[in-house]
C-alpha cells in the first residue's frame, strides 16, 4: 500500500490505492478542514503535491495556476502511490481552555419566577446501614433500602448491576456509613441507586452541562450544592473535518460506519473537555451522576447515533424532538455510566434543544405580553419571536462563519482570538484586543464584526463586500493562495503568533455577508409572517459565540441586527450551555424548557418565497433599503463617510 | 516461556513459568474438572507426567506409587519448563441436547389456582403509522407514541438508543407498519419501546427461561403467543472447571479477575443453550425480549459479577435476594440487548431462587392446610416444610454426586446415560436402560441411585458403603488409578461408548452417601425443628436432576427418602425451571414466587449442634436406625435379603 507523507508535520500514513487524500490525512492525524462534508465544492481542504502524484477526480475552484503549482482538493483526489503532500499551515484550532469560572447559573430567570430549590435529577443521601445478623437473612441491597427508607428516602430501592457490584465492598468500608445517589421516586415511590460510596459524600454533588454545537462544542462543571460553575471549557467539534454545517455532516453520514466516526469524534471533543475540567477541579468522572445537554436536533442525532438522514429530507422527519433521559453509559459520556444524561427538547429538524435551553436565559420564559425577538447566530441561525403566550421559530442557514469556520483566519473566541478591532480614520493604523493578551493567533466573531464595521467606515470596502485597493491602504493586496482575490492584512506575519499574517479575503468577507444576511432576513420574514415590524419589538436577545464584547452599534452598522436602539438589545453569549447548566440545576427549568418546546410554532422558511429576495437584498452592507437602518444612514450622512461607491450595486 | 503438551489431546499451551498445569490445561482447551476449585484438595484433576518435569505444590490424596508413576494434581502443580502430560479420558460431558419438546408450561399450579392470562412482561403492539407532513414538525417518535395511543396502549411513550436508532428505518420499511415490544406502562402511564420491527410480528414471540443450577444449566425456549416450550436444552456449567460446589467456586472468585472469569463461563454455557435453541428453532436471538431466570444466591452473584465472598463467611450475607429486572445486555445474555430479564427472588443466601421457583409447581403456592415436603437435590440439598400458610427452608451441603460431578463416571441425565439399573439376583447380569438407547457414556442420578439399592440388596456392598470381594463377583476389583480402592465394574470396556470401563467405585460410593446422608439429615432436623414427625407430612416433592425415571422404592432402599407410602411422593424432575418457565408466562406466577419468598422462614443449619450427629446416623445403607424404615427393614427380613455384615459398624 502506497505511503503519503504531509509537510510541514512530517507525519505519515499507509493507506489503501483509492483512498482520498482527506481519509489518508485523518490516518496520520493531520486535521484538514473540510466545511463542504467532502464533496469537492468549498474549495478549504486544499493541499500541494510536493513528490509523487495523485489522481484530480474533481478541480474544485482551483485555477489553472494552482493546478500547475501542483494543488488538490484533498477530498477529491485519490492516493495511486507514494507521495509527498504540503498542507497549508493548519488552522489555529485553541486548545481546550478554561475560559470562564465562578459563574452563578441564570437560576432566578429560568426557573419562571418560582423559588428554586436545586434539587438536581439524582440526589446523594447519607446514612448508617446496620450490620447484617445471623438468622435474619436480608440482603446487602434489602439493609440499603431499609436505611434509605429510615432516613426519609422512597419506598423501594432497585439498583443496576455496576452499583450492585459495588455495593458489598461499600457497605464494609466504613463501618456501614454510606453515601448513595438516587434518582427522584416514581408515582409508586420507587427509585434507583445510581451509585454507593462510603463516608458522608453529600458535600460533593458535580453534573455537567454540555452545549453540543455543529462548530464549538462547550462543558461546564457544575457543582450541585453549592449551585456554582466550577468551570467551562470549549473546543471545536472534531467532526468539523468532516463538514462545516449540519447539511455537510449529514451527507457524510451516509454509511453506518461513517455514522459511527461522526459520534466517535464529538464524543472525544465533549470527553476531552469532561477529562479536562475534572483534571483541572480534581473530581473523578465516575463521580458525575447528573449531565443536561443541548444541541440542534442534526447533532443530538449524530452524538446519539441516530441516523440523520430524514432530517434533510422534505418533509424534514427527525427520529426523536423530546429525547428521552439516557444513561450517561448508553450516550458514551465520560461520567458515570448508570447516571443520567437530560435533554433539552427540540421542536423540528432545523429548531432544537439549543433554542430551547436559549430560550431558558430570556424573559420568554416568564408569563409576559411583551414581544421579544431571539438570534441565535450560530452555525445554522435560528430565530424565535413571541411572548410568554405564544413563540414563534424558523432556522436560517446562516453559516459558520462568525463561529470561526470558513473564514481562514477566523477562531472562536478563545486564547489568541482578535476579539475587538479598532481603525485609526487619520492614521489607518489597526488597534486590536487579543483575549489573554500576547500575540494574536486569529479573529473571533466580535472581531470579524468589528473589523467588517471599521473597513467599510474607513472606505476601505464597499457595500457589496468587495476590498477597494484604490483607496491606498498598503493593507490591501492580493489573497494568499493567489486568485483575482484581494485581502485585507489585519496583522502582519511579524506579529502574530503563527508566523502567517492574519488577513480577511474578499471570500471571506463573503462569508460573513452571507451570515449575517440570512439571519437579518429570517427576522424581516418571521415578523412579517405575525404582521409586527421590528419597532414592535420590546428586546432583541442575541446569543452566539462571538465573544465576550459584542459591539451592537457595529453590528447594526454591518446590518446583522436591526436598527434598533441599543437599549432594547441584550448580549446573551452561549445561552445554550446556560440553559443546559439551569436544567441541570433547577427542576423548576427543566419544566419551564419543556413547556417552552410545547410552546414553540415551527415556520418552514424554505416554503416561504418572499425568503429569497429578502436574503439577496441583505447581502449588502448593512442592506439595500438603508431606510431600514436610518441611524446608519444618518450617520452616514452627518459623518460624510468614507464609504466608497454607491450602497448597492445600480 | 515453556510449552505444555496434553495428550491424549495433542493440545498445547505456552504458559509463563510457575502457571499451575490447570491453567496451562484450561489455555489448551483441555477440560481438567476440579472440584474442590483448585485447592488440592479433591485429587480430582490428576494427570501424569511423561515427560519433562513440573513442580509439585502439594502431592493431594496420591499414593508413593501413584507418585513414583508420575502422577500429579493438575491444581497444585507448577510448570517450570517444557512438559509432556497424559490426562485420565475426559468425563463423558455430553453435548447440550433438545432433550425435551412441546411440553405446556405448568401454568395453573403456578397461578394459584387464578386463571392465567398469559400476558408476558413486555407485549408486542402491531399498527399503522401516518407517514409525517410537511409543516407539523413531529419527530417519529412522536408518531409513533401518537399510533400506539390510538392502538389502546400507554399514554406515554420512551425509548432506549438501541430503539431509536432503529426507528427511523422500521418506520419507512413497511410503510409505516410496524409492531413495537414495550414494557407495562408505569403507573404515570408512560412505557418504553424495547424494539421495534417492520410488518404485524405479533404472531411471533420467544422468550427464555433459565436455570443455572451449579452443576448443570438448562434453557427453554418458549413460545409466549401459544404458551408453549417448543424446546429445552442442557448442559454442565462451565464453571465446574473451577469448583464443583458454591463454596470452591466463592473462593475461586477471590479477585476480579477470576470472578469476571466465573461470569464469563457459566454465560458461555448459557449462550451456548441459547444460540443451539434459536438456530434449532429458527429465532433470531435479539427478538427474544423476555427471559425469566432461576438460581441459588451464588450461582446468580457469580452470573452477574456480584463479590459473592459474604455469602461465605458469617452472617452469610448476599449482596441481593430479590434482583430488580435488569437488561438483557447487561446480564450478557444472547437476546434483545434492551429486553427484561426476571430473576426468581432467593430468601438468604444458601436458599435461593431456584428453590422459590421450584415451589411454583407444588401445591405449597396454593393456599392450603397440609403440610408438605420439597426436597431440591442439586448441588446442594434444600428443603422446605410448610403448608400455604407458612414455610421454613433450610440448606444442605448435599454435593452434587446425583448431577454426576463428584462421581467418576457420572454424567448428567442426556443421551448416553444409564438411568435405569437391575440387577439379576440369580445370575448376577447386569440389565441397564439407556438413554436414547445404544452404548452408554456414563450414569446419571437415577442410575446411581438404582445401582448402589440393587449392590446393596445383591449382597455386593455392605452398609458402609464398602464393596464386597468375598461375594465372588467378578465384577469387582481393584479401582482404576490404583489405591486401597474397589471397583464394580457396571459396563466393560467393550461394551461402553468411549472404550473404558463404566464403573463405581468406593470413593464414588462415599460421595453418593455423604449426599443422601445431607438430605435425609436435613429433612430430619427441620421436622424437628417445627415439632413433626414425617408421618405429618402428606406430600413429598422432590426435585432434582437425577433423570426421567426415579426409582421412589430405591431411593427409600438407600435412605435418600423417608420411609412413607409411594404414594405421597411427587417427582418434579427440574423444578427450577419450570417454575421460570412459569414466570414467563405468567403474571400470576411472578406475584406468586415473590410471595413465597415473603413467606419463607430460613433456618440456619450449621448452629444446630444435632444436624451432624444426625448426619452421621445417616452416612449408612438406609441408616443406623432401621427402625426409622420399617419397610426396608420388613422387606430384609421377609427377603432375607443378602446384605453382607452388619448394617452399621458396631
Amino acid at each position: 500500500m502506497p505511503t503519503v507523507t504531509f509537510h510541514p508535520a512530517g507525519r505519515s500514513a499507509t493507506v489503501p490505492v483509492g483512498a482520498s487524500l482527506l481519509d489518508a490525512a485523518a490516518a496520520a492525524g493531520v486535521i484538514l478542514t473540510a466545511p463542504c462534508g467532502g464533496e469537492g465544492v468549498c474549495g478549504e481542504c486544499r493541499a500541494r503535491v510536493t513528490s509523487g502524484t495523485v489522481e484530480r477526480v474533481a478541480r474544485g475552484g482551483l485555477s489553472p495556476e494552482e493546478i500547475t503549482q501542483g494543488w488538490v482538493l484533498a477530498c477529491s483526489s485519490r492516493v495511486i502511490g507514494d507521495a509527498g503532500i504540503e498542507v497549508p499551515a493548519e488552522k489555529p484550532v485553541g486548545p481546550a481552555q478554561i475560559i470562564t469560572a465562578g459563574v452563578e447559573p441564570a437560576s432566578g430567570r429560568a426557573a419562571g419566577g418560582r423559588a428554586a430549590t436545586g434539587e438536581p435529577r439524582i440526589v446523594k443521601r447519607a446514612m448508617k446501614v446496620p450490620a447484617p445478623v445471623l438468622g435474619q437473612s436480608q440482603s446487602d441491597l434489602d439493609r440499603l433500602a431499609h436505611a434509605v427508607r429510615g432516613s426519609g428516602g422512597p419506598g423501594t430501592l432497585v439498583a443496576g448491576l455496576d452499583t450492585l457490584r459495588e455495593l458489598a465492598a461499600a457497605l464494609r468500608e466504613s463501618d456501614g456509613h454510606v453515601t448513595v445517589s438516587i434518582t427522584p421516586p416514581d408515582s409508586d415511590g420507587c427509585a434507583e441507586v445510581v451509585r454507593i460510596e462510603p463516608g458522608d459524600a453529600t458535600g460533593c454533588q458535580v453534573g455537567l452541562a454540555i452545549d453540543v454545537g455543529t462548530t464549538t462544542c462547550a462543558v461546564s462543571l457544575v457543582d450541585l450544592v453549592r449551585q456554582h460553575v466550577l468551570g467551562t471549557a470549549a473546543d471545536y467539534n472534531g467532526q468539523l473535518a468532516r463538514g462545516a454545517d449540519v447539511i455537510s455532516r449529514i451527507n457524510f453520514a451516509r454509511t453506518p460506519e461513517r455514522l459511527a466516526e461522526l459520534r466517535g469524534l464529538v464524543l472525544n471533543t465533549i470527553n476531552g473537555l469532561i477529562g479536562d475540567l475534572c483534571a483541572h477541579h480534581a473530581v473523578e468522572p465516575t463521580q458525575i451522576d447528573n449531565a443536561a445537554m443541548a444541541g440542534n436536533t442534526t447533532m443530538i442525532h449524530l452524538l446519539l447515533g441516530l441516523n440523520p438522514d430524514f432530517i434533510r429530507l422534505e418533509p424534514y422527519t427527525p427520529t426523536v424532538n423530546r429525547t428521552p433521559p439516557l444513561r450517561g453509559g448508553d450516550v458514551g459520556l465520560t461520567m458515570n455510566p448508570a447516571g443520567l444524561v437530560l435533554f433539552a427538547p427540540g421542536v423540528g429538524s432545523y429548531v432544537g434543544g439549543d433554542i430551547t435551553a436559549g430560550l431558558l436565559s430570556t424573559a420568554l420564559a416568564r408569563p409576559n405580553e411583551d414581544v421579544r425577538l431571539f438570534l441565535d447566530i450560530g452555525t445554522n441561525g435560528e430565530v424565535v419571536v413571541g411572548n410568554g403566550e405564544w413563540l414563534m421559530a424558523c432556522a436560517a442557514s446562516a453559516g459558520p462563519a462568525f463561529e470561526g469556520s470558513g473564514v481562514r483566519c477566523g477562531m472562536r473566541a478563545s486564547h489568541g482570538a482578535i476579539e475587538r478591532v479598532r481603525i485609526d480614520a487619520a492614521t489607518g493604523n489597526v488597534v486590536i484586543n487579543v483575549i489573554g493578551g500576547g500575540r494574536p493567533t486569529g479573529i473571533c466573531g466580535s472581531g470579524m464584526i468589528d473589523l467588517l464595521a471599521e473597513l467599510w467606515e474607513a472606505g476601505l470596502l464597499d457595500p457589496a463586500g468587495k476590498l477597494n485597493p484604490a483607496a491606498g491602504s498598503d493593507r490591501i493586496g492580493p489573497a494568499p493562495g493567489g486568485g483575482r482575490n484581494l485581502a485585507c492584512t489585519v496583522v502582519p506575519a511579524e506579529n502574530s503568533k503563527t508566523g502567517a499574517a492574519i488577513s480577511l479575503d474578499e471570500r471571506d468577507i463573503q462569508n460573513l455577508l452571507r451570515t449575517k444576511a440570512a439571519v437579518y432576513s429570517a427576522c424581516a420574514i418571521m415578523l412579517k409572517s405575525v404582521g409586527l415590524d421590528f419597532d414592535a419589538i420590546k428586546e432583541v436577545c442575541v446569543a452566539g459565540g462571538f465573544g465576550r464584547f459584542l459591539d451592537l452599534e457595529k453590528s447594526i452598522r454591518i446590518g446583522l441586527l436591526p436598527d434598533l436602539p441599543l437599549e432594547r438589545f441584550t448580549y446573551l453569549g452561549n445561552s445554550a450551555l446556560s440553559g443546559a447548566t439551569a436544567m441541570l440545576c433547577h427542576p423548576q427549568a427543566r419544566e419551564c424548557v419543556n413547556e417552552i418546546a410545547r410552546r414553540i410554532t415551527y415556520l418552514e422558511l424554505n416554503v416561504d418565497p418572499a425568503y429569497m429576495s429578502e436574503y439577496t437584498a441583505a447581502l449588502f452592507l448593512p442592506h439595500t433599503d438603508l431606510n431600514r437602518f436610518p441611524t446608519v444612514k444618518a450617520a452616514l450622512a452627518a459623518r460624510s463617510c468614507r464609504s466608497v461607491g454607491p450602497p448597492w450595486p445600480t
